[in-house]
């Protein structure tokens, strides 16, 4: 069991129904955040920078959504499903546009081939995250 | 002229037809963070700091996403309509959201007054940004 | 091994001394920043949140400074070793004050216990990251 | 005055005796931090990219270092004197290594002259906020 996993247990307000999905969002929404600002800077190493201005730019954008998506989502005490829905949905634009830009250059660059998968998992698991969230505006805060 | 504005202006690829719109969201977008930041703080410090935990939950969301906006609008070079478009309905949205919490407890909490008219500026920001974006899928990078 | 290490691992600079030590410090910072995130969160649902005030505060001084410090340790290439110290004993400060607060409250509140243990870790993998890093201004860009 | 300035005002724990310099150093935070991310982006987006990738690199470092500076300044109740101080002389490290280095590029890139011109107002904002906070282990909360 992760840390985060376990101070969500803890949690005096933590989701009852979709604990799982939402626990891995977090997880993933932080690991793509750090590997994207690693990959900017491998990137930013390699001798034919020019070509992989694209590849920075996406990585920089995914890492600060990642981030505040992250933030969000590890908010569990009354959560507004409304906001939460369309983050996800930015989160998850910026992590395919992300892993999209990175395959282009996986066959020459190892590091790009990794935040390509590490953004892919992230997409899929904010996703989920957003089928496990229940729907209609009922539970809105709003 | 702002720093940011004169920044923007010696970009080498700065935007030629919503220079003002966006230059004004980003804006926006620093001083709604830094001003939800200071109002969660403030809020924290109140007596009945129990009567507004829902406003500081919305001013940490709203802190968080006003940075990941700013940040990616920042970056001018090569911008994905896409991308740019859901995140910053997504940073509207947010800010609205706090807006409407501040505006509940503005009367007896001067802090909640300024924060919900820096939110609502933000709000208006990111609309106008919106707004003066070019519009269909072929501007889209991907 | 983490998706984070094997980033590093494909890193054109990748340090060539101190990996280990370097890569369980990014990964410690950004755990400890989404804990921090989480345990405020879980402090302010907290019925008696007038005495966990202090908590949150530092909870959040930590996740900011955590995040910092992650994203400055990931960039590998070039490091600055005079600000790269500088950063990381102002996050390891910032675990021990946020470690020492939470220890407080740790019999009744088992999220501060898991982010005592999680700050204690970080400030261990900061205070390593230190003890590997090259000495001496010769090592210094500036 | 500023929306940040009016909002410390009616803080429930506003500083008594160098608000000024306090306030002052979160707006140059938040200031810095934006344009260093623009800068970053303006940098990569230059046709000589591969002689600015030091640039780039003190850029992301300071936006990143100055944004969690200006928050844990923002938050103003009951600070930690001992950590702000250590925290700002790490934020005006990295504007001073920042500025430093955009000065290099600045007669052929004018939003390095901007950006520099930024950095070093942060700096001084940092180290005034320094010189106005009070000294000695009294202070402390730990």
């Amino acid at each position: 069991m992760t840390a985060m996993s376990e101070l969500l247990k803890t949690h005096p307000q933590k989701p009852t129904h979709h604990f799982d999905e939402i626990t891995a969002c977090i997880e993933a929404c932080f690991e793509c955040e750090q590997v994207c600002v690693g990959c900017a800077d491998a990137c930013l190493a390699e001798q034919r920078v020019a070509e992989l201005r694209e590849c920075i730019r996406y990585n920089l954008d995914c890492a600060d959504l990642c981030a505040a998506t992250g933030r969000l989502i590890a908010r569990q005490a009354r959560p507004d499903p409304s906001l939460w829905r369309t983050t996800l949905e930015a989160c998850a634009q910026a992590c395919r546009s992300c892993a999209a830009e990175c395959a282009k250059h996986q066959d020459r660059h190892e590091h790009c081939r990794v935040c390509r998968e590490v953004c892919e998992r992230c997409e899929q698991a904010c996703t989920r995250a957003l089928q496990a969230m229940p729907t209609g505006s009922a539970e809105s805060r709003h």
